[in-house]
């Protein structure tokens, strides 16, 4: 098979999946595509579909070629995000069109071209060993990554652990790099923790404020005080923490009337100096002394979602570096940066880092990635398994 | 005409016209009541129905007797607010229901009772002028009061304007005292400015937020900046100018975005110190430098509802004093307090003071006046006239 070859086989997979609208939570027979691909390569095929009251039944695949140990696996997501305004997209989004280079559609990015390029890096490892394969390779791949996340990664995570299914090591494929290929690595990410706050005072009429007790100076108060709170510098691999209100309401229409309440929410990405339960405490001595001050009353309901991780720099994620260096030439940086991905389920199994491709246009309209990008991923993605396996 | 008679005529007015549901813009046959008894005494009644596109069309009445000056006015309203949950009452808010000296229903104390009042006061005062009354008596009855305030008081007086129709000095009859009868004459009210703040950010992902600038601590240091806000220390006749904001709203239900922009609304209540000009001049001074501080953007909509005024102390308030001096036996204060009425739009045309009942269960389940107050108000009423006439 020679480079050419190799090459299309990883961009037409990409497109074939592309042509898929698998609009979370609809497969659109993405999975079908990629369970035949894996299948042909001898990969043996578990369909997952889970479902809870509530959310929509979601259908993931976890595919596993050898029976050994160790267990090297690759997690990543065949669902996209809606295409958004169609008009605005120069391409048809699900067509997997190629223009100047660049791949474009939904899931050029985030993350069917990083999907495809593992399993053909697998492909490839696999063939070269000429039926003589020591250990396991294997796909976690869900529906569910860019919905409530509830019905994918966690609870084929747990499927796994019920059935003895081990993985010692994985990658995820989400598109770690800012704006170059090679730029970063993410060995950890920060926590997240929501807070809905409400503060309640006495409502009237506003030309006897007197006998009324306005909670929105309060509330200002308060959103002041939790906007100026230093939680930390940060950590030699993380940044500061960091707090966003995202929304403030009252929905008083009436001009002359003081209203009885307030609601916010707001958000905090978070360092290992904190852990979901010392954040939470730190919030409220915060804003208990502002209500002290103020004499006004709060209501703080906390949304515990993910602890902040890290896979500490090592051998593993030095075969994640080898593997870029060696490929496009420059040193990633290892980095926590960013949002959440399913890779807070996966760290409480293995060691897991995450290297794609970039990120720039994810979720946008005209999201693209290009081709020589995608033929790199494979590359990187095959040495690292043959680095692994050596 | 015996003092029994006498009383019983207010009381019977005051129950016919409660028995018109006529909740804003409804007339519900209570100005045709009205003009009737009118009518019968000799005043010359006009009816004065105004629209205007976006509004309910309204029913008035300006009624007079008498052609010479000066010509004192009456002014008041018989649209009620909503009754509201009616199974709150304990009687029909629309049967006049009298009960351990006390009549119940909307617009016991606001303010029908007050217009019966003052029908009945007039009557008595021309009946003892044999004939010989020199000088005019008027009435200016809206039905939208309680409403938009856009078909009544304003466009009665535009109309008179239009007439020739002078008016000298003017009560208004609205519920001036806060808990006993007799408490509190207004000579004055405060003005009203409303603005209407946005505040522009760059929206984002909460995690990226170095590439977003949250609007909604901007927000909060505004909010914070206007409520510390120190307008005036008051007036001899005026309380302390006073700002209240009433909602801030975004309306973002994404946890993970942060917002674009963010809405508040602040109302105003002020005194003679400011004009709704100079008050915008002040309020955008203060914005524009936290704007600077915080290198942010804003956006303020002023909505210039009313100016304050003054009508200073002197003959006209002297001759309501000494009338309820007379008949209570208490001097009452001459206040400011309170929220806007129907005599922001008169003040223009010639001096006006306000009283009428307790304004406690006005707008409220249970509204209700206490037979003897009415009764009273009646008396300082045709007293007041009498004076005024002398």
């Amino acid at each position: 098979m020679n480079k050419y070859e190799q090459n299309s086989e990883v961009i037409s997979l990409t497109q074939a999946l592309m042509r898929c609208p698998s609009v979370t939570p609809k497969d659109a027979g993405a999975l079908d595509l990629l369970q035949q691909c894996l299948e042909e390569i001898g990969f043996t095929c578990h369909r997952l579909t889970f479902s809870e009251e509530g959310t929509p039944d979601v259908e993931n695949l976890y595919a596993r070629y050898g029976t050994a140990a160790p267990n090297f696996c690759f997690a990543g997501h065949t669902d996209v995000v809606p295409a958004g305004d169609r008009d605005a997209w120069s391409v048809d989004p699900f067509d997997g069109t190629i223009k100047d280079g660049m791949i474009f559609g939904r899931g050029a990015a985030d993350m069917k071209a990083a999907v495809a390029s593992f399993a053909i890096a697998a492909k490839r490892v696999i063939e070269r060993s000429d039926g003589k394969f020591d250990g396991s390779i294997s796909l976690l791949i869900t529906g569910d990554e860019e919905g409530p996340a509830i019905n994918g990664t966690q609870k084929v995570l747990n499927w796994m652990q019920e059935q003895g299914e081990k993985i010692d090591h994985c990658i995820v494929g989400e598109p770690t790099n800012p704006s170059e290929m090679g730029e970063m690595v993410k060995i950890g990410r920060r926590g997240s923790f929501t807070g809905h706050l409400t503060v309640t005072g006495t409502e009237g009429h506003v030309a006897y404020p007197h006998l009324a007790d306005n909670p929105l100076p309060h509330m200002a108060a308060m959103v002041t005080a939790l906007d100026n709170l230093v939680f930390d510098e940060g950590t030699e691999h993380f940044q500061p923490s960091n707090l966003e209100f995202t929304t403030i309401d009252v929905g008083n229409r009436a001009t002359n009337v003081i209203p009885k309440s307030a609601q916010a929410t707001f958000n905090i990405r978070f360092n290992t100096h904190h852990t979901l339960d010392s954040l939470d405490r730190t919030v409220r001595n915060l804003l208990d002394s502002v209500a002290a001050d103020r004499n006004c009353r709060y209501e703080l309901v906390s949304q515990k979602n993910s602890s902040p991780f890290l896979t500490p720099e090592g051998h593993f994620s030095g075969l994640v570096v080898d593997a870029i260096e060696k490929r496009l030439g420059r040193k990633p940086v290892l980095s926590t940066t960013g949002g959440t991905s399913d890779a807070r389920f996966i760290k409480d199994f293995c060691p897991v880092v995450e290297f794609g491709l970039i990120s720039q246009t994810m979720h946008k309209i005209d999201e693209r990635a290009s081709v020589a990008d995608i033929e790199a991923l494979a590359d990187i993605y095959s040495d690292i398994l043959e680095s692994y396996f050596r």
